[in-house]
């Protein structure tokens, strides 16, 4: 006989927990993943890429400003504490409602018992598709970074080029929609191409550069209350960029955009008009509207789906005032925030939260010292305006690396008006010219005979 | 009759400058422009790059520790403030010694009086370019992306692969070449791979990646005394680094590496074994040696030409002691600097100046910790040698902005294991997995039945 007692061992069976998967690592996905931080749930984030990108300033790496990594982070390095979450580097193809999976690209599939779909946006060319190799957007860090290259080219390209016709061309810059994106964009371009690169260069002064800004509203900002688009509008005509409202484009080609009967010679436009959401309405064999936004409840669910949540700009939702929600990061995170309770609720079978969006406020920077900033009973614009917006970005960015990084290199830009991330990077092709003529030397010397 | 006494206007006529054309803005063409600020000449700087690159810490970009901005800076920006310069984004493709011409790749040809060719070197495959394409080298920014881009996928590839032989050939990482390079850039991926990453991985543990550095010589760091190449063995074994000395590649694949009959299942391969100098002994008509090299006498003329100067990685010459000058930035600078001072010396018509080399010493860094320096007299270890190895990268890195940036970075790095520049840039293509297997969960809680 044993001195112990034997004792049958308890058989370990798993319990499984519940399955979230979350489609997105954007402000959405990511504010829902954080907001289920300890809760007894199983978490899948599926992001396309590796990193998340803080994409209100996406447009300060367009103008060399900011280097990527001072705008993106790892999604593994941002939620590696939270040990309910597993990243998965994969981009979705469909999604079977009926079995709770979603098909990767990979082939693989993933089961859920709640799934969050955050796909964002891309830019829409109201199907003129073939604009966009002349006129890249920027929603990405590789779209920033092509435009980077595709504006910094072109000064290098002016600065040998003899040719007037073609050299003011190289130095035309057409950014095309006058929201929050549009008004950012032309002003850090009239900057870079004014005043930052004035010094470097031999033969492009702060003159021979031109940006414009076409629009087809009849104001810049449309969100914003009438006074800040006035003040707006006054900013960027002293940064130098030529504001053209009520206009619409109809043609981009590579080295030209056209207003009408205008054609504006410009080897380099930037498309910052439209956004078209990402293809979740097709996964979920959904209908979309017109952006191809799929229409939810308040709740966030699809028609009949009470598993499957949208939010961000790939959903379409109205606010308590009974307006659209606005396609901004406040309105994805809030969201993200409020799937997360109520998936809890369900689990816990407590009644389902209710979400509520609060509206801070809209904001814009013109330049390195002016900004527009709606709080709705207030607004502030000009240098305090730019003051606040800083700090409000500089805050929200993810991780105190970045947060430290960025603060920096806005300080050292507005001190300096350098743009040390002015790196051209990938294969140049070199532009041949017509003429074997010789590069126009320094000016030399003069004097007396 | 006038009041004033009227005398013919002194004619203006414009008295040629010579024109020095520095091809390559690494560290010998940058040295040769800007020893000839103020001189009375007219520069034409020429790179097919806008950028300057910091080369000894281009594996610091390659392993996500830093970001390209942090060690690259635009040429323009670099000798903005020296009024005789013009920079020329461009390349080179002939040269017309008679002419005195250089043509470049846009057609346009540039006349000089003194030509200083500065152009690097490249990898060199050993006649074997077919391994190129899965071994890539770090000599570029777009390189050292590139190779970042591979590690990290691979990472991520082997986050979700369930095959066993699969993911650790994912996890297996080969360095060929046991150069400074080499030593360098396997420490820095057995961080990355062992420590770095693995709180923010589910499945990768530190045990799971394996490193395996390459050589084909006796010793580790040839160029460093015996004790200093036994040190870094040392230092690189603690950090987990499989060192095969010895032993030379015969095969690359892009899953494998064969070193002789064994075969080392392996998806990420980094080549840092041999370089291949630019082709300017084709421009020259010019014989070269085994390494592509032109062979320049003391004051790096190629034989009967005056006008032209070769510096840097693209010539060959022997130093004082009868020894070939190795490929380093310091030859470089001082080789640049040298040349300045002839061409001065020449248009004043004083005697030409002498050459010396001064060699400072040889270095390499090993991990967050640990590096080698020989000084000659003596000679530095572990953590000393690392304080000192980072003080002089900082330093010396073009611009106060970087020194700043990579200072901040470096120390950041040490004293949190992380990875900011850890991005993935470029689209992703998802590898299919073979069958439709479900991705492995987080471990279920397991609880008594």
């Amino acid at each position: 006989m044993s001195l112990f007692r034997q004792t049958r061992p308890v058989a370990a069976v798993p319990i499984r927990r519940p399955r979230v998967v979350v489609i997105g690592a954007g402000f959405g996905g990511l504010a829902a993943t954080r907001a289920l931080d300890g809760a007894d749930v199983d978490i899948t984030l599926v992001d396309r890429r590796n990193h998340h990108v803080f994409q209100p300033l996406l447009y300060q790496v367009a103008t060399a400003a900011l280097s990527p990594a001072d705008i993106a982070g790892p999604v593994r390095a941002i939620v590696c504490r939270q040990r309910n979450v597993q990243v998965i580097l994969d981009a979705v193809c469909g999604i079977d409602r009926t079995a709770r999976v979603v098909k990767l690209e990979s082939g693989r599939d993933l089961p859920y018992d709640w799934l969050v779909l955050a796909t964002g946006a891309r830019h829409s060319y109201f199907g003129r598709d073939d604009w966009a190799v002349h006129a890249p957007g920027i929603k990405s860090i590789e779209d920033a970074t092509a435009v980077r290259r595709k504006i910094l080219l072109a000064l290098e390209r002016a600065e040998t080029e003899t040719d007037k016709v073609r050299r003011s061309a190289l130095l035309t810059f057409v950014v095309i929609g006058g929201g929050p994106t549009g008004v950012e964009l032309a002003g850090a371009i009239a900057e870079l191409a004014h005043r930052s690169v004035s010094r470097d260069f031999r033969s492009i002064t702060p003159h021979c550069s031109r940006v414009v800004l076409v629009h087809r509203g009849k104001r810049l900002l449309e969100p914003f209350p009438e006074a800040l688009s006035a003040s707006a509008l006054r900013d960027l005509t002293k940064l130098g960029v030529e504001v053209r409202l009520d206009t619409a484009v109809t043609g981009v080609g590579c080295d030209h955009v056209m207003l009408g009967d205008e054609t504006i010679a410009a080897h380099t436009a930037v498309w910052a008009a439209g956004v078209m959401a990402s293809p979740a309405a097709k996964w979920l064999g959904h209908e979309s509207d017109r952006s191809g936004r799929v229409a939810v409840d308040e709740n966030f669910h699809p028609s009949g789906d009470a598993r499957i949540f949208v939010i961000g700009d790939t959903a379409s939702c109205n606010g308590a005032n009974g307006r659209p929600l606005p396609g901004i990061a406040p309105v994805a995170k809030q969201q993200g925030a409020h799937v997360a309770r109520a998936i809890l609720a369900a689990e816990t079978g407590a009644p389902p939260p209710s979400f509520r969006y609060r509206h801070y406020g809209n904001l814009a920077t013109i330049g390195r010292s002016h900004a527009v900033i709606d709080f709705g009973r207030w607004q502030v614009e000009g240098l305090a305006a730019w003051l606040i917006w800083s700090m409000i970005h500089v805050f929200f960015l993810v991780g105190f690396r970045n947060r430290f990084s960025v603060g920096w290199g806005l300080l050292w830009n507005y001190l300096t008006y350098a743009r040390h991330a002015r790196l051209i990077t990938g294969e140049i092709e070199p532009v041949p010219v017509n003429a074997a003529e010789p590069v126009v030397p320094p000016p030399a010397q003069l004097v007396p005979a």
